[in-house]
């Protein structure tokens, strides 16, 4: 098979073969044509059609410069080239010691020591590792459980789906490790009458305390929650966090797989709301998705017992440092500073924010909310009472209208109901002004439509 | 920073914030020098202070068709400048399509369907997820356990630890995922007196009986036993594991990370012991490390319940199925077809495990295994007796000298201690008696000095 690979071949060739993530793929075998891309440039990518989309999720999340950056791709060939392989396992190599001691300088405060993954859920997933060994070494080895929000997204291995907070990604897969520990995340749209967003946190301390402090590793947290839709946390939340986690030794835990490298105007997350975790996990914004990778980013005392003698950090991922993924992150970051891609998502934020809070005349639009280039609408039958659809309706709103009717008009975004329905948007950050207009040009027709089918207003 | 980063500073940084995966980072901070590997090309790495080293372990069984092939990175950049990110999430590109269809077509029978991961620990990963959703979905949702060889690495995310059977993997995670059961290995060179080999693989039957088959989902077994040391199995062990998985409704997994793409001298391990698993487990040399990918390889029978209605299989990888990765991976197996390597393999591996067996008369040498370029010599205290060295011992022979010594006189192996003392040799697929003689030139004078120095003999 070749690059020449015919539209009909490739569509009959996926639907033998390629057993896609988190697909109905029952859909695919009914005859559904397979969505296709081919091609991206910047903010759009192109289906085998030739029809063109505005990459309004950024290929999850990730593709942070943009597509078709000639220049990134080649540092990494230009890398394979010198050394196209070799492990962070005893050994070392040039670009991941670079790449290193760039995110260290780049980390809020202490968080010098970088361990290497070939993506988020690895990134999690050691981390979670390091926590539970971390605690060992000093001693301490009942301390195993995790604290982490409900309906929120931390990967899909096992280690990490005991703190992700969503039952469907977890019921198929149970038992799982035991340990994750589940607390009301911060909907603040939805906090229930008479409480005050500040109560949320210490449900923190309170299960904790309750789980007994003796038995609780590490409290993993999002800067701004991702699944539920980018939940931001009430002012003050993470620097309660940080008391709650001295507190009862407990290690603090940023993970920033999508809120880091400049989603929210910032290198890190923890930077945007001013907290100083024990460790970010970091992933694909890291290299732009141009090369997998991710990272553990932890702080000087974390790394302490596992400086001592022969003791060992017992882990390791065969890819984790690659050298052509380091290569190419420390390209992907170049292009950050030469091109001001913070810059950007600061001086843009307040334009992209203020074209969605333009959607609330629309009845279905119930909240709009997030930070940076990281936002999403809550979708509601009544904004009055805030009432929610229930799974049925919520099934035939999203898969049934919202989902093709978005893609049809040439905008790729997120329309998803883990938690309450919601549209997630989250374009690369070289967007600006122009591509905020096109995706309002899209949004509100279909959700006017959508309120009409849907009976809202 | 830049490519022209200074020895010293290298050092420096590396000490400072590059956290090594299994290293005892104490040695670094006491002043150790850390090996620095700056370029490839073949089958030879160069350190920093310009020094060759023949890749004896191809970067942990990664470099299949060697290093500096600038052409196969070349096909990732490539790639890169068309589409340099897409997901496999409910989107689909060409370059995944089209080796989905590759992968299918070289793979054994009916193992039809491929998703794609970023690596080893994620394919395993996402094997154990599938086969515990496949159950529930076909009504039979109290099989959850795994069966696995003692020693066997399968992994470090938490579900892999599940089935990896090695403790000081494990221990500091716990508590682990429920479910990991262990049997015997295939260590024939220690079976006990009055033991047949073939009793071996009737530990598993034994196991799922003693377990109760309605609990068990998976059996886990790599063609080739890495940990251990290149453990062989005896002949009719995998056709045998076959019945008793059809026997008691249990999906067996071929963990291939290691023992595919030409390792044993054939596209997958499974071929070369002509055995039919229900799901391959690869990564590694599926783009020769390249660039970051694996897969998990499924039967249209696995398959067949997440085909209907609104099934999904609730997994996925950010990076799964990355376009450039896929490009590489394309690229690599082109090279396989194109240059022979499978022949070089089946044509060379009788010349290797001649010069290994040739070392037989050094008298530390007790064992030979393995298959293809993936072999082992077991190290003893005794060649009549096969006693094997204690753990002081074990640390003194293989870290105080072997694994130094090796790497002073332009080797890299492994020397390793999980189960008995051993020292793996793989060397990339494109070695020949050249590359034997050179390792045979290390490893006897070395060996030699070991058994003098152990007092061995």
């Amino acid at each position: 098979m070749t690059a020449e690979t015919g539209a009909a071949e490739l569509q009959e060739l996926a639907k033998r073969h390629l057993w896609m993530h988190f697909s109905r793929m029952g859909a695919y075998e009914a005859g559904a044509e397979l969505p296709i891309i081919v091609r991206g440039d910047g903010c759009y990518v192109w289906d085998q059609h030739g029809r063109r989309y505005l990459d309004g999720l950024s290929s999850l999340f990730c593709t942070n410069i943009g597509h078709g950056r000639a220049d990134v791709a080649q540092a990494g060939a230009d890398q394979a080239r010198e050394l196209g392989f070799f492990t962070n396992w005893s050994y070392a190599h040039p670009r991941a010691i670079e790449l290193a001691a760039k995110v260290a300088e780049l980390a809020p405060g202490d968080l010098n020591r970088v361990f290497f993954t070939s993506g988020g859920s690895e990134a999690v997933e050691s981390a979670l590792k390091l926590c539970r060994q971390y605690h060992k070494l000093r001693g301490n080895g009942t301390k195993y459980k995790v604290i982490a929000r409900e309906t929120a997204y931390h990967g899909t291995t096992m280690g990490c789906l005991m703190a992700t907070g969503i039952a469907n990604l977890r019921a198929p897969f149970e038992p799982l490790p035991p340990g994750g520990c589940h607390v009301p995340n911060t909907n603040t749209y939805r906090l229930p009458e008479g409480h005050s967003p500040d109560e949320l946190v210490e449900a923190i301390a309170h299960r904790i305390e309750f789980e007994d402090p003796s038995t609780v590793s590490a409290i993993i947290l999002e800067p701004v929650q991702n699944a539920g839709g980018c939940l931001v946390a009430p002012k003050g939340y993470f620097q309660r966090v940080r008391e709650i986690a001295d507190r009862y030794d407990v290690v603090f835990i940023s993970d920033e797989v999508i809120c880091s490298w400049g989603r929210l105007g910032e290198w890190f997350g923890a930077q945007r709301f001013g907290y100083q975790p024990d460790i970010i996990t970091t992933a694909k914004g890291i290299t732009s998705a141009y090369s997998p990778m991710g990272a553990v980013i932890a702080s000087d005392r974390i790394f302490e017992p596992f400086s001592q003698g022969t003791t060992t950090f017992s882990h390791g991922i065969t890819f984790g440092g690659h050298p052509v993924s380091a290569a190419v992150s420390l390209a992907n970051i170049a292009v950050f500073e030469e091109e001001n891609i913070l810059e950007n998502v600061r001086a843009n934020e307040p334009v992209f924010r203020g074209m969605l809070d333009g959607l609330r005349d629309i009845p279905i639009v119930g909240d709009v909310r997030g930070a940076g280039y990281f936002q999403a609408i809550e979708l509601v039958k009544d904004q009055a009472t805030k009432r929610s659809f229930d799974h049925e309706e919520s099934e035939t709103l999203l898969r049934g209208f919202l989902s093709g009717a978005l893609f049809e008009r040439g905008l790729i975004c997120r329309a998803d109901d883990r938690g309450d329905p919601v549209i997630q948007l989250s374009p690369p950050l070289i967007a600006g002004p122009e591509q905020f207009d096109e995706i309002e040009a899209v949004l509100r027709p279909v959700l006017v439509e959508a309120s009409e089918r849907m009976h809202v207003g």
